[in-house]
């Protein structure tokens, strides 16, 4: 594959395994740039990143802002909140302007499910646009840092045991894994969690429901917490934050039923003592710290791809 | 025309027609970067420039910091809000402050007139002062960008028939207009609105008042939209936005009356439906879009020639 | 001394002589860059320097920044009002995150006394942190400026009679200096004040109480006056900013006591007509600007140090 084919980073979904595999090959490339003195190199070199966080994303945001730093390319935080939209300007004046004065990529997340395809719709050529989590919807970085990840440790998928768990329901995180892994040819793959946190139907996408823990991670060879929302908690759906962590916690006892190589994931911010223990957050299996990392070699080589970079 | 001979930019009022020729020029040489594949020159590497910005701006402000970052400088974004005069410093130190540190430029935008010229002159030969807007006194580089504007449209400026429309009394970007389009030789500049919107005196800047928009716009090559700003529109001075829109907002029935190659421009960010028809606005006759990235161009050159470089 | 022996810069109380006088000639040595058309040495090129300050503080944080792009390393500001301890992220998990993506400086404000020790502490080798001040503890960088000037108007320190003059019992600026400038071999150093703000047991730091400004600046080489915090000015410690002013600002006349020589500064930002009297701040003894200045090559030099650059 040739870079430049692809205009905008959206879905998984819409992600052929051909650019999934450009994507991680490239990201294996970049990965010795963090590990060097001088952590920069000139690929994209006079190129402007807008990121356009209408959410609010620390993690996020900074590792976009580290990988398009790592490129050489300038980065434009722009603040939502004081923007012109605040002077009644519409939202769609405010990005056609910024596309005029030739930003290449805009970096949006936003609470809205299809916000960045309604963005990219409207940009069309001018300029190219990541989806960096869009409201239930995707969140296509996040699951490629993690094959990413995967890849890392296991060296390939196809055999590979996969345990997703927690609020698969509201969760974009959760729908873009599963695309991911299916793209990549992982056949076992469990959403584990509560019946109030699981769509009834969640087998048409090809993945097995478990309501129990123990059984869900029995054997697997990865297990990906997600990050249990506060909002959930205080909703009906869940009786209490201590209640979910007996059941659905992930602690080193529990761990004991998954196969003994198995690789614990989380996207962060982790709340410990619910949805995670610190004893498996922190220990030998967790590969939590180093999902980061690889988070700004993913978000390089996505870069590089939309900014027409040969892969 | 050598560069340095001018240390501050402050109003268009002060400025010679050599100089601005000058800036027109260098906008000109300087405006294929933003169509390079790497938008970067080195004429500023190792330049500081401080953006002051006491009254929010998205855009003018997100201008100056790409035309800073493509003349290869460094930015320094100083959050006013927070800074130390909160902690009961005076101004004039917070600013002497920043001068000791050896920043090169500060680019000012202040709610009083007069703001920018009295910083330049607490400042003197250490640092130059950019006026990006102050009051209701000036916004001169919005003025140098639209007569770059008009000049890449129109190739010259003498016989050109130009309307200002909207809130001259208020306006700072209208006084900075009138001071250009006369400078650079434009005999016929009409000033269109209503009547509680236009300075009783305004004949004696050597334009024509208009209050009313078909007869102000008749046969004009250029017509500048001005924004409502909210604030007037909830005062005495006008009925209502809609109202204002029925009699002053350009839509293209009204625009009918111009040149048929008349161009219309907008400093931003738009009110749709209030100054300008969303028809007018995203039409073939606009080149408010346009201004925008010239504004990255006339930013460069000013900031190239208040440092030194030769022009 | 070569450098990377240290990791960490926490406090002068913890730093040898040696370390100490690098730190000053490498400044030294850094100095001119601040005067050179291009403001940039590429000592630094793909370092990451992140600045995290709990405590709001646009002068510390301005030069930390400057000195970081002028070294041509990249300058992360993170908001920790709006990251991720928000969402309920430990502070432990959002700097080990931090960590992972190859940061190579923490730059911490913390109004806790010891939060950059802890913080040191959790990050082991990953990443060097520098002290920009900790609650009542010690503020090493601004200690090492003062030092740096003193020296370039001096020439050497050993003979020096130096007052610091204010509020003693709160400073960490305080203690800093005093530790500082033992270090060197000043013998004759004195703490001004109120009886209220100099803590009972001061001798044993080996320094001097005066509660009389004209009796404390007698013959002094150096006077290093202090900013009044405005809490302590409601409290019950002082009496009135007025009263204050009356008995221990600096005025011209008070001056007089001092060697003629003395040279007056301020770590900033300076209460005017509280500490000090503006005919002093803005008069031939002052140093304040100069000091803002040195800031940023002494700030070049720790980071230069702590990234393994020899000296």
């Amino acid at each position: 594959m040739t870079g430049g084919e692809i205009k905008h980073f959206l879905s998984i979904n819409s992600l052929s395994i051909g650019a999934i595999n450009s994507i991680l090959d490239r990201a294996e490339s970049f990965f010795p740039v963090g590990s060097k003195s001088a952590k920069k190199i000139p690929i994209l070199r006079g190129k402007t990143i807008a990121n356009l966080f209408f959410e609010p994303s620390t993690r996020t945001k900074t590792t976009f802002e580290l990988a398009a730093t790592r490129l050489s390319a300038d980065v434009l935080n722009i603040n939502i909140e004081s923007s012109a939209t605040k002077k009644g300007e519409s939202l769609s004046d405010t990005l056609k302007t910024l596309a005029s004065l030739r930003t290449d990529i805009f970096v949006v997340r936003h609470n809205q499910s299809g916000a960045s395809a309604f963005i990219a719709n409207l940009m069309g050529d001018q300029v190219s646009v990541i989806n960096a989590g869009d409201g239930r919807h995707e969140h296509p970085t996040q699951a490629l840092l993690d094959l990413f990840t995967i890849k890392r440790n296991k060296g390939s998928f196809t055999k590979l045991k996969i345990a997703i768990v927690g609020d698969i329901l509201h969760s974009r995180v959760a729908r873009s894994e599963i695309f991911a892994l299916q793209r990549v040819g992982v056949k076992d793959i469990r959403v584990v969690g509560p019946r109030t946190l699981i769509p009834s139907n969640i087998e048409c996408m090809g993945v097995k429901p478990f309501y129990n823990l123990e059984q869900g991670i029995e054997d697997s060879d990865v297990i990906i917490t997600l990050r249990l929302q506060k909002e959930r908690m205080r909703s009906a759906l869940l009786p209490s934050a201590s209640e979910y962590f007996e059941t659905f916690g992930l602690t080193q006892a529990k761990l004991s039923y998954a196969n003994p190589n198995v690789i614990v994931m989380h996207p962060g911010p982790i709340n410990r003592g619910v949805e995670i223990d610190s004893a498996v957050a922190d220990g030998a299996n967790s590969r939590i710290l180093e999902q980061a990392g690889n988070g700004i070699a993913i978000r390089m080589a996505i870069m590089a791809m939309l900014s027409g970079e040969r892969i």
